[in-house]
């Protein structure tokens, strides 16, 4: 099965003026100085998978200052056919993303459509971050390959939302709304056994990916794991809600669930976090991301892309070619490199024995393709 | 290093009238039928090692019924001499524990000294039971490398019991003694930090031993892993023992501390106690207490005595040969079997090309023995 990007076109996304370019189906890379747009460029590729940005902007943040409107657009070929993927965005306005021309009712229809997965330096608050960002990386995970988990994801919070909402309302007016409660409860239950029961599964699956990617870019060094940490182990969602329900009044806010469960990363036994040497995290972190590549490419049958983020810098001489042999021996698809380090970049690529593209951006534009 | 034990004699232990036997220094099958004295016996030789049962007996249930005392004597070989052990114990009078004929002054001094290991089908608590097992399990390993650590734990026990009493007493009788409580908490809070810090190295060091016999033991089959779980990993205790004072003295107990940490056991990053299969859970008890076998050698110097009861009946034959070849080609020291199905024994030794031993019990009694 192929998949890739064939070119992308950017009008006034972040800090690109105007950018067309074609990419290499396998491997290319992206370079350039600092602030030349490099990581807005996978950004841009980012949006088209994900219908919106991995750094963190608003969609208005990402209108290129002084201008009014920004424009991405990609042509990927999927097998035997080209599609079109277009994200528009008007100052104020509201975005408007299509596929093949035609537009989303609503945007998570088109989540895992064109499965992209992206290791960047933004990943590190996955290790040392509260436990909000490990479930969020789970969900995500989830939801690229199974849409309706996504819907049932969504449906979660917005109960959860409504939920609390009435118990603070409940504490600071004494009233005592049981009927509305109850209704709430059932539905929360609902979801929550449904997505505890999916992130039970996807933990099983996905661990086998992970320690052997973990065991690959360190030579095995020490024993990793990931765990799933949730009371749904040994209680039933629904006599939990109902048993911390004067808990849950007295404090505005429902204190179990799904929304509080832990992926507990640990490295010899340790929490990764506290434990962890910064070589070790980020081992940690890259084998979280490529094991996401491989769990999804086996589970949709296709590779997804690959986007890897200024993570040369991060790694040293010997993991670094544990990780251009990771991705380049065992059948990732298509991939993007960025890369400020020239030296670095010859070196890379005076040992390459694949075909690849370099495209040098400079100040938002492309300088130069070969 | 050498060490085993050479000959045992006891006298009205548990369901033995008098039973004198001399051992392999290698290997020994103890076979009999149901009751016939199997398990006493290994209770026996555990006794020496720990001043106590395995099978949670008091001292004086161990005394055989209609008798009034009981005597467990054994002598063994380290190195290049002789070392007895006995225990004594008359019906409502005081426990005797001897080493080369010198009474202990507290019998916690023997302890680590006559390094033993023992599998047994009272281990099950240890996947199933709650986290008390597991804190306890990790602490007796500790114990006994480091008798220091289990004099802390001692402390530890004592401390939080007298802390316990003070709260329940301060909210009982609305009094609020805080000098005293002062007291307690830094007293708590020095040896539950010696108990955090030695979990945490212990859990380290444990992980790859366990790792590496589940893997022979399982053909490699499934990621397991032990999680240390504690809330000191991003606490200063005596922080957080301040912190909880209002809580403490509304629980009338402490909330916090090492005595409520976690030794989470993982199979394919879900608790062991709930996702894994029989064969799992069997095959991670098994390599727990061999991993502690080994753990336990490689940090001590000398091989402990290893006592395997009743565990074959648990295992599928692929997994009692793992265990055969585990046990008979990896370097340990002195070995107890028990066996009550003669076809299987008969399977065992026909296959085996080492010396041994085989005693058979019948009624309390040595039948015979070649």
């Amino acid at each position: 099965m192929s998949f890739y990007l064939k070119e992308i076109e950017t009008v006034n996304f972040r800090n690109h003026e105007a950018i067309n370019v074609s990419f290499h189906p396998r491997l290319n890379f992206i370079v350039g100085p600092n602030a030349s747009g490099k990581t807005s460029l996978l950004d841009a590729i980012y949006y088209l998978s994900f219908t919106k940005g991995f750094m963190g902007a608003t969609d208005q943040e990402n209108i290129r200052t002084q201008t009014d409107f920004f424009l991405v657009k990609g042509n990927y070929f999927r097998n035997d056919s080209d599609e079109t993927v277009s994200c528009g965005l008007k100052k104020d306005g509201k975005k408007q993303f299509m596929r093949n021309g035609k537009e989303y009712a609503r945007f998570f229809e088109h989540i895992g459509s064109f499965p992209l997965v992206i290791v960047s330096p933004y990943d590190q608050g996955l290790i040392n971050g509260p436990s909000e960002e490990r479930r969020k990386y789970a969900d995500s995970v989830i939801s690229q390959i199974d849409r309706p988990y996504l819907e049932t994801v969504l449906s979660y919070a917005k109960i959860l939302k409504q939920r609390n909402a009435l118990l603070k309302n409940m504490a600071e007016n004494g009233s005592n709304d049981k009927d509305m409660l109850s209704v709430y409860n059932t539905q929360l239950a609902k979801h929550g056994n449904h997505i505890y029961k999916s992130r039970n599964n996807f933990v099983q699956a996905f661990l086998p990916f992970f320690n052997e990617i973990y065991a690959r870019l360190s030579g095995k060094s020490e024993p990793v794991s990931i765990s799933y940490i949730s009371r749904l182990h040994e209680n039933i969602f629904g006599d939990l809600l109902e048993a911390n329900t004067q808990r849950d009044m007295l404090a505005g806010t429902t204190t179990s669930g799904p929304h509080r469960d832990e992926l507990l990363f640990t490295i010899n036994g340790l929490p990764a976090k506290y434990a962890g040497s910064q070589g070790q995290q980020k081992t940690f972190l890259l084998s979280l991301r490529l094991a996401q590549y491989a769990y999804i490419r086996q589970t949709i049958g296709l590779p997804p892309l690959l986007l890897l983020d200024d993570i040369f810098d991060k790694l040293d001489d010997q993991r670094v070619a544990n990780l251009l042999e990771e991705v380049l021996d065992h059948n990732y698809g298509q991939i993007f490199i960025t890369h400020t380090n020239l030296t670095m970049l010859t070196w890379v690529l005076g040992n390459l024995k694949q075909d690849y593209s370099v495209i040098k951006l400079k100040n938002g534009l492309l300088d130069e393709q070969r």
